[in-house]
C-alpha cells in the first residue's frame, strides 16, 4: 500500500511519533478537528506544526503549512518528508490542496506520510499528490 | 493526450472561448500573469472568473475560485467542467492546489480543461488532479 | 450611531434588502453561520455574495470577497458601498480583516453597512475599519 | 506619534532588533518585498517570522502570521507585542488585514510596532488597527 520512501527507518519513526505529539497544540475551536504535522528538512532538522483556526475561517492555517513556514523562517527550503496526523480512526489524513501547493513550491519529491489514529500510514510524493502542479517554473515562463 | 470528457462539442467550444475572454478583466498588477476561467454548472449555466490580486498576496484570489464562488452565490453547487486560460504559450495552465481543493468540495468528477495561449488543451478530472482528496466526507467522520 | 454615508436613501434601501437575500445561497455547512453581502459599484451596478466554505477551512471565502471578485470579474474596480448581513440578532456583523484588505485594494472611501438580523445597522468607511492600511501604494514604493 | 506600550525598554529593543533579523529568511521571489516579524508572548518567549510566498499567490503567508502560528504550535496563545520590518525607507510597514484578523483571534490588546528601514516606528494596539473586529465571541453568539 505504501510506496518505498526516501527516509530511513529512524527518520520514519521520528516523523510518525512527532506528528502525533504536534496535535496537542492544535488551536481548533471551530472544527474540533485537531491536526498535527512533522516536517523533516533535507539538512535533517525537524519542525512540527498544528492547525491554527480563526473565527474568520479563510484566515485559518493548516498544520502542514505551519510546519513549513516555521522551517522556512529558520532558513530551510528543501524538505525530505512530512507526516500528518489527525484523530480519524477510519481514514488516512491527507493534505488539503492548499498545503500540497505550498509543498510543491519547495520540494516536489518530498514524501508525504498520511496516517490514521492507530499509527498506520500511506505514503505518496508531492508530485503524485499534485500532478500537473502549478510551480515556480510557470511564473518564470511568464517573464 | 486529453481524456474523453463529459462535455458535448458545443459545451467544450463555449468553455474554451469564454475562458479566454474572462482573462480581460484580470486584476493582476503584481504578477502581471492574467488568468481566466469559465465554469459550466450541471444545470447548464456558465460563469466566468479572473484572478483578483491584492497588495497583500495571501488575500489574492485565483480565476477558478472566482468563477466557482460566483456560481455558488447564484445558487449552483454542482459543476460539470471548468476551463482555464493564461498567456503562457509553452505550458498548459493548471489549477493551483487551493483551487483544486475548492473544486473537490463540490464536484470530484468535473472536467478541468487546461489550455495554452494557442487554444490547445489537456483535460483531467478533479479526482485525477487531487488524488486522496480531503473532502467534506472526512469532516463528517470526525463527528 | 451611523456616520453619514455617500449613498442615497434608495441605494441604502437596496443594499440592505439585497444583503439579506444574498444569505440564502450561503454554503456554510461547517460554521452554520450564513453571511450575505451586497456591493454597489461606482457605476451603479449591484453584486451579491455569500460565504462559501470548504472542508479545508483556509480555502473558504467570505461573502464580502465573493461579491467583490464577482464585480471585478465583470469589469468593475471602484466601489461605493457594501452591506453585510448575518443571523446574529445582538451584534452588528463586521467584515473580517481579510475582507477589509480586499476592500482597501480598491476603494478606501467605500461605506460598509454592518447590519443586525433586525435590519438595524452601523456604517463606517473602509479607511476607518482598516487604519494604516497596507495598500497598493506601499508595493509601488518598493520598486 | 507612538502611543505608550505595554513593553519594557528591553523588550522593545529586542523586538525591534529581531524583526530586522527575521527578514533575512524571507522567501519572496515574486514580490521582492521581504518582511520580518518578531512576536513576544505573554510568557516572555520570542518567535520570529518572515513572509513565505508561493507561485499561487493566495497560498502565500505573511511574516506576522508565520510568527504567530509558530508560537501557537509551541503552546502559546497570548501575545504581548509584535514588531514588523520591511525595506521601505519612507513608510512604516503596517500589517495587512488578514494578519490583523489572526492577531485579533488571540490578543486584541497586543501592541503592534510598525517600523521603517531606519528603525523608527509607530505603535498601535490590535484593537486600534481592527476596530469592530470580528472575533471568536461572534461565533459563540451564533450557537
Ligand atoms: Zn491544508
Ligand atoms: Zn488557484
Ligand atoms: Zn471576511
Ligand atoms: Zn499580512
Amino acid at each position: 500500500m505504501s510506496h518505498k520512501t526516501n527516509c530511513s527507518k529512524e527518520e520514519e519513526a521520528l516523523l510518525l511519533e512527532k506528528c502525533q505529539e504536534a496535535k496537542r497544540h492544535s488551536y481548533s475551536p471551530y472544527s474540533h478537528f485537531p491536526v498535527g504535522a512533522a516536517l523533516l528538512t533535507k539538512e535533517g532538522k525537524l519542525y512540527t506544526g498544528c492547525n491554527v483556526e480563526n473565527a474568520a475561517y479563510p484566515t485559518s492555517l493548516c498544520a502542514e503549512r505551519t510546519a513549513i513556514v516555521k522551517a522556512v523562517s529558520e532558513g530551510h527550503r528543501e524538505f525530505k518528508a512530512i507526516a500528518i496526523s489527525s484523530n480519524l480512526s477510519d481514514s488516512f489524513i491527507s493534505p488539503c490542496g492548499g498545503c500540497r501547493q505550498v509543498m510543491a513550491e519547495f520540494s516536489l519529491d518530498m514524501t508525504v506520510y498520511m496516517t490514521k489514529a492507530d499509527g498506520s500510514f500511506l505514503t505518496r510524493t508531492v508530485d503524485e499528490l499534485l500532478p500537473f502542479a502549478f510551480t515556480p517554473v510557470r511564473m518564470k515562463e511568464n517573464r
